[in-house]
């Protein structure tokens, strides 16, 4: 669908999509039929602005709406659902999945275009509907990271290595993430104990939250 | 160390344990030299005074005191640091760490024996650093179920497919748990969207309380 593809930012996802593009023998040029801008959220408006109506353009942010991209109709979102490290190159977007958000057959043909390009697994996502998924994105990513640091804190305070957290937590996911531990038994008398140390640290009210979510 | 074990109890850690135990040729038999309770935890006590005093005896609690085994003296814990299923056998002791709680040196050789057995890496715990130990795991372990499931729920009520968020969990992992994502980034504004999409849900509370306890 498209020859030539304009890759607008060069920060870490911005460098995975050129370097997959060109790997999958797309030409990515200043002149592209396709502009993607891959910048911060609060400087998509502005990249946007800055190119002249004509060629298609899009963004791969998950918490931006596509009015971003006024004033151009030619547009599309592909969110690629992933973290991104400079660390590693295109192939983090192996078995990733997408979010192609688009007002229309055309636009969201050339969205699927560009999740095929990038070789990210397409789903679509309507626009008003992005801040709920983004927020569960962040939740899922961005707190398991939270989660980590805590559990870390708690094991160096009780003299445990943290390193031994992450075959925990890799295998957690590998079992379909099952609930064992305390709540899964019923075992309150545990909790409370958690609860109990806990009282003198700052993460007293964020076990009370996580526990009052956890479904057994 | 010993040449015959006695498992007591066959829930989903009792049955590793017991298969890991023969695979490495040890001899699994109801009056071995040691006895591994793999009971749940509070049944550990009654089980403990239904041994008579003298061979070894060891549970594989993570979060009950050694003085559960009471009388017995020549004691020990050793807690596999691992989520169990009985969809999986003995091999998921691998890779995974183990906390060896013991009174004395002949103690700790003892624990230290059944790590090697298991084929868990070993580590030392005291005893009163075990419920900020255990605290620290449940967070990692069974809150990670926590996030899974209502990063799931928002991803459904947004009409996205929460099976997408596995590849991203699994690689924030894989990253060493580097934060991205607008708090990382300073963004406050979708953290504002975040909240405010969030605030007719369950889970406005958490959410703060998860954003409050990560740090950029």
């Amino acid at each position: 669908m498209f020859e030539s593809v304009t890759v607008i930012g060069s920060g870490r996802v911005g460098s995975a999509v050129a370097a997959r593009l060109r790997e999958r023998g797309v030409r990515v040029a200043p002149d592209g039929d396709l502009a993607v801008i891959c910048v911060p959220d609060d400087a998509i408006a502005e990249a946007a602005r800055g190119i002249s109506v004509g060629p298609w353009i899009a963004h791969v942010s998950g918490a931006t709406p596509l009015t971003a991209l006024d004033p151009h109709r030619r547009r599309f979102s592909l969110h690629p659902l992933q973290t991104f490290t400079r660390a590693r190159g295109p192939e983090q977007l192996d078995g990733a999945w997408g979010a192609v958000t688009a007002e229309g057959d055309e636009a969201r043909s050339a969205g699927l275009w560009l999740a095929e390009a990038l070789g990210v697994h397409p789903f679509e996502l309507d626009d008003a509907s992005r801040p709920l998924y983004h927020a569960g994105a962040a939740i899922a990513s961005n707190y398991l990271v939270t989660l980590h640091a805590v559990a870390s804190d708690l094991f160096r305070a009780a003299g445990a290595p943290p390193e031994a957290l992450v075959p925990l937590m890799e295998r957690t996911i590998a079992n379909g993430f099952q609930l064992t531990g305390p709540i899964a038994r019923g075992d309150w008398s545990t909790v409370d104990r958690h609860r109990e140390v806990l009282s003198s640290t700052d993460y007293a009210g964020l076990y009370d939250a996580l526990a009052e979510a956890t479904r057994p």
